[in-house]
């Protein structure tokens, strides 16, 4: 299934978007797309049921609708650093031992067509299209990647824009760097797990102005999706609702010779993942 | 006031300590403590004339009953490395020339007195005592530290337990070490800004097993609370119901010679903050 929420920022209403292309109101069956929901057994099996018989769900007209982020309430949100080897090569980093870990504040996600701002004082501001994963059962001390992989719900298309000076030059840890506002466009959709059979075979792209910057696949990822739910479950609980940014390809502005090519007002990024969906940003100055 | 909330985890109700000692029922005038409380002004001014005339409000029986943490919906915690001279003296590291920063994800949290979980495999799990500073208004590019301090609704004594190998020794950022389940016990209370007049004045101590292992004061802070406020500003928004652990003093396990004292299941920590009240917690093995 296609899950997705529509509406005003802050009061999205729950959606499908049905097997006919067909956006479908799920607001009279289920209050939000959020953690509650993917952990509630007999909820998702009303909304897979509908999903069969679209026709009982009201359609929505997607006129000049917004989209918004396909999840609510996230928990946390939990980003693994250079894992893709292509990545690490370009960044002149060595390949980790083990994942690298940071952290973006849920309040950072907006819609996947919503304005991202340039904070101000940035001159580095980045772009990362990644692979983001929605956990759908507690997750705990996990011993395998398999098991990793059955904690699941589902996948997204994420935007992890970064401020490379605020990151790296600015003392401390990259979370300085990852947490201005806006700065994790989500989405359109939340494509449940059932419907992605191997999240390693997944091409992904990003523009800025038209131009093509990055061309990676997740099959190049260094820990895979089952393998990376494993392993932070032993420094921390995953909860339903919180999500996973696995990572980026090559093609960030920081890995170009300079000048870097760097994001400012008025650029426009383009970024998709095969079966995921599309994102399409304006840039404005805080 | 002193605000605080209790009953079992995940179901706490608002409440006061008024100005006898007397823990008074506030679920019938607000919901809940939580950012939404913070920065609505009429109904703070409710809960603010409720406690001139305490009586109004239905009693509570302390007895037996859990204290929770005293902020709930919690939307980021963004914590402070290294922000004591006394600290950074005894770790070996500079004092750095901007903050640190690193998050703690609003998940950690739990109640002053319930039980914190030694990790599987921790063999380096400390202790540290911090202030913290709830924000009561959204902060966005602030320009003086006295903004900063008007942004504050409240401070709370924390927990910022951190397992040092898992933050230190596992490759990449701080964050991996400072986000295991049960690791920022927080509170008894939330006490508002108007009864602390000074946040540069506070003593705060720290004992395991009864020993006195950590005696500082938040006059040693290399970055003052809202000069903390104000920095965090430039980097992303602060939104009312976020926590900031503004840092530890000296005294932590990992600044004392080997062997290290680091905590393990049966240990029992204490913690207190002058005018913001004490923490007891035993460790078990998760």
């Amino acid at each position: 299934m296609k899950l997705l929420r529509v509406g005003p920022a802050g009061s999205e209403r729950p959606a499908l978007l049905d097997r006919n292309g067909t956006l479908r109101d799920l607001s009279g069956l289920v209050p939000d797309i959020d953690g509650e929901l993917l952990a509630d057994a007999s909820a998702l099996t009303r909304v897979r049921e509908a999903a069969q018989t679209p026709d009982v769900l009201p359609p929505l007209d997607a006129n000049g609708l917004r989209v918004g982020p396909p999840l609510g309430r996230i928990g946390k949100i939990v980003c693994i650093g250079l894992n893709y080897h292509d990545h690490a090569a370009e960044t002149g980093a060595a390949i980790p031992d083990e994942p690298i870990l940071f952290f973006k504040a849920p309040d950072t996600v907006v819609g996947p067509e919503d304005t991202v701002l340039v904070p101000r004082r940035s001159r580095k501001t980045d772009w990362e299209v990644e692979l983001a994963v929605v956990i759908g059962r507690t997750a705990r001390y996990l011993d395998t990647a398999e098991e990793g992989l059955a904690h699941v719900a589902g996948y997204a298309t994420s935007h992890d824009v970064s401020e490379r000076e605020f990151q790296i030059e600015r003392g401390g840890t990259w979370d300085k760097g990852k947490n201005c506002e806006t700065f994790n466009p989500l989405g359109p959709w939340l494509v449940t797990a059932d419907e992605v059979p191997d999240p390693q075979a997944l091409p992904m792209r990003l523009w800025v102005n038209g131009e093509l910057k990055q061309d990676g696949t997740t099959a190049r990822q260094i820990f895979p999706v089952g393998e990376v739910v494993r392993y932070l479950s032993h420094f921390m609980t995953l909860y339903p609702g919180d999500v996973i940014n696995t990572g980026t390809p090559a093609g960030v502005a920081m890995g170009r010779p300079e000048p870097k090519p760097y994001l400012r007002a008025g650029d426009v990024v383009e970024l998709e993942i095969e079966g995921l969906g599309r994102q399409r940003q304006e840039l404005e100055d805080a």
